[in-house]
Parts: structure tokens; sequence; C-alpha cells
């Protein structure tokens, strides 16, 4: 089979389009033929060596959608044939509240998903929702369990409730907005574009600030007459300090990354005196990650798709991501 | 009535026993005759000028204990007699989530109870804990609601888990200290003094760690080879990030205040990968409060008393409190 693999450290040049062996159903396990592979960021930080103990050549991606081809021992053959999405947590662990230390995401040590094929685990196939085309379906499965953790199992978004999605248009803060509408909710928006804070509010975000102002929350404050009852973030640093700000008393700060890296001064009068839940949240367990995928099908959300590109562009793929230009998933058609 | 009045802004000279008017049961009011009262860092504060819309005199005071001897319209006459402790919290609002903008804690707008008498809305006293002394009921309000909602309402504390006090000897730490153990946990402090360390230990703790030495965390790690599943703090400061440090995955941090200040250097990464519970709390509810004395009196829980001096000693108490050598509760006697 054709795979996209990962020769070295460096640029998106390391990635290149590779003839491999056909992966093998082994005992528990099923092979998806892969329509439609998506990006991360995790992917782009694997590639510059951000990730320990990698070893080479790799096949990237941790989010896929196919169907499946191959049974292996002790799996019902009735999943031949079936179309799926691949559940790309694996080794969470007993403890449903936080990952074990065996956690694994697909894509690193597991061949991933930038490929004709994959053998993974039977019991991390999941039935694609049936509205859903290969390349929607292949848009969830990180982005959007990281986003349904977040604000149903996290959070307990309730409809009504006003939520605000910092650094709009990164594929987890992409899909908590698809979420948090479907689940009702008055979405508000941060972004450094004010392109992305107008396609935002075009897909029914109420409005946005532009979080390169320092005063933000104040901004938000005096535009739209309210508080956030919620704010989901994958920034950390200055912003951790000014989800707190803009948070209403007795909200919930879902912190989901850091690609700001540490808050350099936090106000903790905050916390206490308003009574703040600040909630971490990473992935999702199994039982998340079919929640999410019943969520989607009931409430026929459909994740935002930014490109489609062939397996073979898996490299502009990634430049688009490194970008920081794209709103939603990338898709890798295969 | 003989009361402690408040004169100025300053040292604990400004405290003064005084001749003052005897209160008066208004509509829906009772007055009762105090037994005991108690301190709290907030009495400091209020006489060093750090709360705003002060204005002389005051009578300082959030804990008291003792007699109802009259009862205004409106309220039944049964309630004469009554041996009763006080609730502190005044006008909470209507969110159990926290407090409104009206919210104000007894002994500052609200004359208080380093007093022979004080006059209350008959819905803020609840019946004295009969296992109690006065004095020890006086020492329950402020720092056991605090410690109840803290550990209770919002760590949901379970019997046998693992909980780390921070800066154990301060009124509320003393209180989840005896709470915790109630409860049934696992309970652990730290401490800048061997010797605070020491009496915890000899209450009941299983051990402690000095957090002088920043890397606190792991010492406590080393030394008890396992992490809390909840921290309990008021520090703030760099304690928030060690906090974080020492938890185990999913675990909870409560904040209730910020003697320290702001955090300098939080590392988020910590807060969502191992999913942690960062929740503040202040104070309590009416049903917080009700809840507590309940505790206490099922499990027949007694607050710490460090000192018991007379009420025109007021001044020397207040020293105490500032010197931080107190280890639970000082109490005026009545």
């Amino acid at each position: 089979m054709k795979a996209i693999v990962l020769e070295r450290i460096g640029d998106a040049g390391g990635l290149r389009l590779a003839d491999i062996p056909d992966p093998v159903a082994g005992p528990g396990e099923v092979v998806v033929r892969l329509q439609a592979a998506a990006l991360n960021h995790r992917d782009v930080f694997i590639r510059k060596g951000l990730y320990p103990g990698i070893r080479f050549p790799v096949i990237l991606g941790s989010d896929g959608a196919g169907d499946v081809i191959a049974t292996g021992d002790g799996v019902a053959p009735s999943l031949g044939g079936r179309s799926v999405v691949i559940d790309p947590s694996f080794d969470w662990g007993d403890d449903p509240r936080a990952q074990g230390d065996g956690f694994q995401i697909l894509g690193l040590q597991h061949p991933g998903t930038y490929a004709e094929e994959i053998a993974v685990p039977a019991d991390h196939v999941h039935p694609k929702p049936a509205h859903l085309t290969y390349e929607e379906a292949a848009a969830l499965p990180l982005a959007f369990v990281t986003a349904y953790r977040a604000l149903v199992v996290r959070a307990q978004l309730q409809k009504g409730e006003t939520v605000l999605i910092t650094g709009i248009g990164g594929g987890v803060a992409a899909s908590a907005l698809v979420l948090a509408m479907g689940i009702g909710a008055d979405v508000f928006v941060t972004s450094g574009s004010a392109d992305k804070i107008e396609r935002a509010r075009s897909l029914g975000a109420l409005g946005g600030v532009k979080h390169t102002d320092p005063a933000w929350p104040n901004v938000f404050l005096s535009t739209f007459g309210r508080r956030p009852d919620v704010v989901i973030d994958g920034a950390g640093g200055d912003t951790f300090d000014r989800a707190l700000d803009v948070l209403r008393s007795g909200g919930r700060l879902v912190s989901y990354g850091a690609t700001l890296g540490r808050a350099p001064n936090v106000e903790v009068r905050r916390i206490f005196w308003k009574q703040l839940n600040v909630l971490g949240s990473t992935m999702g367990t199994r039982d998340d990650f079919s929640a999410m995928l019943d969520l989607c099908a009931r409430l026929r959300l459909r994740p935002i798709v930014d490109t489609v590109l062939p397996l073979r562009n898996a490299a502009e793929a990634h430049a688009r991501m490194e970008s920081g230009s794209q709103f939603g998933k990338i898709v890798l058609k295969i």
C-alpha cells in the first residue's frame, strides 16, 4: 500500500509518499481501508521533533475514516465492510477522570492514518455517522472528542448558556463552536484575525473580540453586555488569566492546551472570590468518543472542513496548518 | 452593653472596650447575648484599613455563640432562650454557585460579635451543637463553613482519599484538618514551622513537609510515596503552581485564599494534561452552614481552639493572630 512516511525530523519535506507492506489484521484487530485522514497540530509537532522516543520511519495521523476490509481472530466477521471512524485514544487506563501513564494517541508508536490502510484493535472502530461523508467523518476524531469532553463532560455546558471559545479557527476550537451551537448555547469567540471572527459569525457565533488587545475581557463585557458562563481555552499564557477575568462568578474555564505556554501572572483571588471552576481536559475516553459520535448523529452536526487535499500533498497540508490561516480541519483524501 | 469598638485604622491600640446602647430586636430579628466570639484574619485586615468603605466606630467579629434573649416581630417566641451559633454570611444571593454583589460578612457594615449582645436576622441563628462549649461553638462559623464548602461541597472529599492542607495552623486550615479527619481522609499538611507540622501529627495528620523548600512537592512524593487527591490552599502565590505539581492526575485543588498574592508562573500544561479541577471557594451558603453544623454534631467534631482570652483583651488577641504563631482559633470569652 501507499502511505506518507516521515523519514526525519525537520520541515515538511521529510514527508514522502512510499510503498510499504499492507497491514495485517492480528488477533482482535481489523484492517480499515482509509478513505480520508485529517491533520492535527500534534502531527506538526511530531515532525518537528517535539515528542520524545520517535523511531523512523513514522506514519503520522490520528484521524481516519474508511471501510473495514479484514477482521482478525476473535473479531466478529460481521464488522467486515462497515464504514467506520477510528478512536485515536489508546490505553487510556482505568480512571475516567484522567488518562494513565500508558496512554498513547494513534500516529506515533502506532502507525497512523496518512495511509491507504491501517490495522487497529476492533474496539477502536465505531460506525461512521451516516449523515457525514468520509472526509467529514475523518475530521472528527481527535478535535471533536477533545471538544466534546471539554464542553460536555467537563464544563457540562447547558442550552442557553454563554460560551466563549478562544483562538477560533483551530481544530478543537472550530469543533467546540459546532458542538456548542448544537447544544444551544450562545457562542462568542476570540481570534487574532478579524476575518476568523467574521467567519465564526457566519457560522452562527454571536460575536467576537480580537485577543491581540490585552484589555479584551473589558472589550467583551462592554461590547456584549454579559460575561461567559464557560470559556474554552487552548492557549494558556496570558490568555489564562484573562479568561478568569472575563468569566462570570461561578463560571467554568476549561483548559485543553497551552500553545502560549505558562501563565505568567494569575490573579488567584479571582478564582476563589468568583468561585470559578478551572477544569483541565485532554482527549477523551472510549465512552466520550462513542457519546460524541452519538451526539453528532442525533444533532446532525458537521465538522468544519477547511481544505481537502490528496494524500500525496501531505506536505502542502502541513504547510497550510503551519501558516495558521486555516479555519477548521485540513483533510487528506486517500 | 459593653463592646470592643474599633475607632481608627491602625494598630491593635485602636480596639477599645466601650459602653454602647443595647441592640434592639427589629422585625424578623433576635438579640443574642454572646458568650463567646472568635477572631479571623479578616478582623485584622479591616483594622489595618484593607477594606473599603469603613465607617467608625466599627464592632468587629464574624464569629459568635450565645443565647437568644429577645425576639422581634414576626419571630417565633419559642426561639427565646435557645443556645445558638450565628451564620456570618449575609445576602449571599440566589445562586448557590457563588455569592452575589450584595454579599457581606458579619462584622463590618453589620455590627459584629466583639460585644455582649448582637441583633441579627432570626434566620442567621442556628442551634448550637450540644456537644460543644460556647467557646468551641464560637470557633466554628467563618472558618468551619469555609472549610466545609471547600472540602465537602467543592472537592467532594471521600473517605480514604488523601488530602493535603497547606499552611496548617490558620483558622480555615485547622478546621479543614478536623473536617477531613472526620470524613475519614488521610490528611497531610505543609507549614513553614516544624512545630506546627508536629502539632498536626499529634492531632491525627499522617505527616507534613516544610513549604519553605521550593521543591516540597518532590519532598512530599519521595517521603510519603503518594500524591494527594485533593489540595486545600489559602496561600496562592508560588504555592498555587506547586499544588498543581503535587496533585495526582484527576485531582482537585480548592483555592480559598491568596495570602501570598498572585501566582507568578503557572504551568497550564499540568492542568490539562493531568485533567485537574481547580475549584475556587469562599465562605458558604446558608445551606452549607446548616449542613456544616449537622456534620459537626453527627461526627462530634470539635474545632481547634488556640487560646481563650477575655473580651477586654481583644488587642492582645489581635497581636497573637498577627504573630502567626497560633494553631487554630483565638476565642474571646464574653
